[in-house]
Formats: structure tokens, C-alpha cells, sequence
């Protein structure tokens, strides 16, 4: 399963080369998400103390984005560890076409603590369920 | 007439306050204003060398932003002058509330001499026709 | 009295025209208000919670920034009202030309009711003091 | 070798969680990437056409970083391949602690075709003088 929305570039998100800026790819994939962890119903109740916390991303650029573009951010999860899960994003344009890939390992976190903990049950289940793992 | 956009919020748009940050009000004017001149036929050829720069934006807040929230971006001309003219936009929610408001005034740059020049009548009519002005 | 910090210009600051987008002034003018209240004694003790909100900002742009130029944001206070104070501020270069200018309305928040408030008189003095007002 | 540069974290950097967010980093390595690349005489003379592209971003998140932090950019040069090479680049806090690590591939790219070319010898050895490499 994919979960996919459409992306609003901005003006402002073109650099001087008329491309998007390679730092902008994050803010549209921190939304791609943010939409999708909501979609599967882990929407976080409190945005200031999200359930969860970015380790490490890995981004790809394959063909540059330019204003006007048609470009969908696709998300799914790829991987669910103990602690932990990858989310696997790609830019697709209108022909189908990958523009980038970005991976995102994202770890639980214990709201008591603040440290890592194991997946709880229900929430694991919740992602399991929309990818058919 | 006025031009309107829905706004595509991301979640790095939000600050510490748990609002749509104050600088990134400007960008999302800057995309409703680059859509509005899009719309009525004014697209410039060249994104690099734009037919018009802005020289003053006032902006006034009137209710928060949260992420999630439903926005238009809302356009239209409010004046036209003899080298410039004034783009006026609101942030309206789904409740048809103003949430904000911005004045850009934007003056004409002939290509040749990179100065202010008048307004070509084509073009002027192009924001006329638009504003049944 | 001036306040003035040195501007960081980021790469991806510069936009398609190879100008400091007109968008990335407000982060800066930003950091130069945040500077400001620190250097006179009125930083916020809990930023999530800020003793004033922005309700206006005007800005002018007069001469374009470009990647390497040397900007200072300079800030003062100009006027203090019952419940809210302005901060006006100019990007100035090596050269001490004014490239932009900005004025901000300052208002004063009530923590308690998070409404507007007349200034303490604690916090007006800070100000008067530095501004020798 | 290593090349240094202060961050000048901006208020709007931060998200609600009261942290750098993630997406920011990306602003801030390549700044340090550009000036790395100043530093050792490779500065592009023309912004708009580049002499190489990033092609990989891969970041790690070790230790949030907060508004206030003292954080240098921190860029070395990690590998040379034929057509491309890698810069290594940590986010260090004020008692050497690595908040952050991220490497990018950078790919030499032919002016004249558009399309990755091997690295020419001069600017090669640009490289290597800096990294005694």
C-alpha cells in the first residue's frame, strides 16, 4: 500500500538554478509523513510531544523539480523494527516518472521518559494494517 | 473579482507557538500572487527575468494559524498606477474568517533598461479585463 | 540607540532572480527583533509563551541582496504606545546603504488572559532606557 | 583538514517542539558546503550554473539542537571518485559534542553537455591540497 498527496511547490522554494532547492525536498517530505502517519490513524494528539522522532534520512535526487511540476510525495513504510520504522518515500511527477527517493527511519519514543522504547502493540498494528505486513 | 488558492500548510511552517511562523505568511502571498498572475494571463516567459518586482508589503495578523487549519489565499488588484500596481490578499478560513491580510505593490521593470517603466496597455488590460475594473 | 547583528545569508536563501528572496528579509528582520529584546534584558523566559506578538509588519525593499553581500539588520525601537511598541529596522550593507526597511508592531500579551495588555512598566522601561527615550 | 563555520541559527528555524527542525539542517550543511567549496578556491563564477550537483544527502540525528546553541558546520572532503566526490559534514556544539553528521555526493557535472563529466585535474587537486588527501 502507497499513501500519496499532491505537492504545493512555492515560488520560493526555486533556487537560483530554477530548480527546487535541494533543502526544500525535506519540507515536502516531512509533510508527506506528517499525512500519512495521520492517514493510518497515529495522528499525534499533542504536535509538541509527537509519538515519534527522525533519526536518519537518506535522499536521492534523480531529476531536478521544477516550479509548475506535477509532483506527488508517496509514502509507505518499508521496514518495522522493535523500536523503530523506515519510511520509504518517493517524488513521482505525471508521467510516472521518480524525481527522488528518501528513506526515514523514524524511532518511538516513551512520552514518560523520553527514551526509546519498543513499538506498542496497537501502534505497530495500526501500520501493519494499511501496508498488508 | 478576486482570485483565490487553497494553501498546502507544512508542518515545518509551524513554530514553537503552535503557529503558521509570521515569515511564512510572505510566502504563501508570494505563491497566491505568482497563481493570480498565472491565472489572468500574465505568467512571466522567463522566471528569472520577471515583468515586475515587489517594493512594499504590508502585513497585518489578525487570528493564528494552526497547521491543519482549512486557508484560502485570496487575490486581487486594488490599484493600478501609471509604473506599478497593488495586489491585495487575505488569509480566509473555512469559516470565511480573515485571518490576515497583505498589500504588495508591485512595479513594472522594462527588460531593456532594467528600470521602472509604465505599465504596457496590454498588460494593464489584462488586470482590467480580470477586475472588471 | 541601533542594535545591530551581522545577517548569515544562507545559499538557499537566494532565489530564481539570484536575489535574497523577498520572503527571507521577514526571517531575518526576525532574528533581529529576537537580538534586540535579548540585548535589553527582555528575552522571553519560555519562548513557547512570548510576552508579544507581531500584528503589523510593513517592509520596503530598495536595493536587491545578493549571495556574499555583507548586510547588517539594524534594529531600534520607535515608538511606544499603552499596550504595544514599534520596532523598525534597515538592512544596511558594507557601504551603509539601506537596501530594505521594515517597521513591526509589537503587541503586548497578558500571559494570564492571552489578551492584549498595557506594557508593564518594568518591561517600557528596558526599552526607554536603551532607546534613551 | 577541516573547514569551520559558525550557524547562525534563526528564531523561525525552530518547530514546536522547541527544536532545530529537521528540514533546517539541510539549509545549514550547504551553506557549509558553499563555503567549503569558497575556501579552497572552487566557488562557482556563475551561482546559476554550477560546477556540480548534489546527487545523495544522507543526515544523522544525534542530539536536538535548540535556538541559542552554539553550533559550527563542520566540512571535510570524505572521498574523490572519478566524476564525483563526497563532503562529510557534523553539526559540533560549543563542548565538542557531534549533534549531527551528514554526507552528500557531489557530482562534477560538464558545463557545456549538462551531463556528469570526470572531475578535471585542477579542480581536483584543489581538493586534495586542502585534505593533504
Amino acid at each position: 500500500m502507497t499513501h500519496s498527496i499532491k505537492a504545493q511547490l512555492r515560488f520560493n522554494d526555486i533556487d537560483i538554478l530554477g530548480h527546487l532547492n535541494n533543502t526544500v525536498y525535506f519540507s515536502l517530505y516531512d509533510l508527506g509523513k506528517a499525512k500519512y502517519m495521520e492517514s493510518i490513524g497515529l495522528r499525534d494528539e499533542d504536535m509538541a510531544r509527537p509519538d515519534c522522532v527522525i533519526v536518519d534520512i537518506h535522499c536521492s535526487y534523480f531529476i531536478p523539480v521544477k516550479y509548475g511540476d506535477d509532483i506527488d510525495i508517496v509514502t509507505h513504510c518499508s521496514h518495522i523494527g522493535d523500536k523503530s520504522f523506515t519510511l520509504h518515500q518517493q517524488m513521482v511527477d505525471g508521467e510516472g516518472r521518480v524525481r527522488s527517493e528518501c528513506s526515514s527511519v523514524m524511532v518511538y519514543i516513551d512520552r514518560a521518559t523520553g527514551l526509546s522504547a519498543p513499538l506498542p502493540e496497537a501502534y505497530r498494528r495500526k501500520i501493519e494494517d494499511f501496508e498488508h505486513l
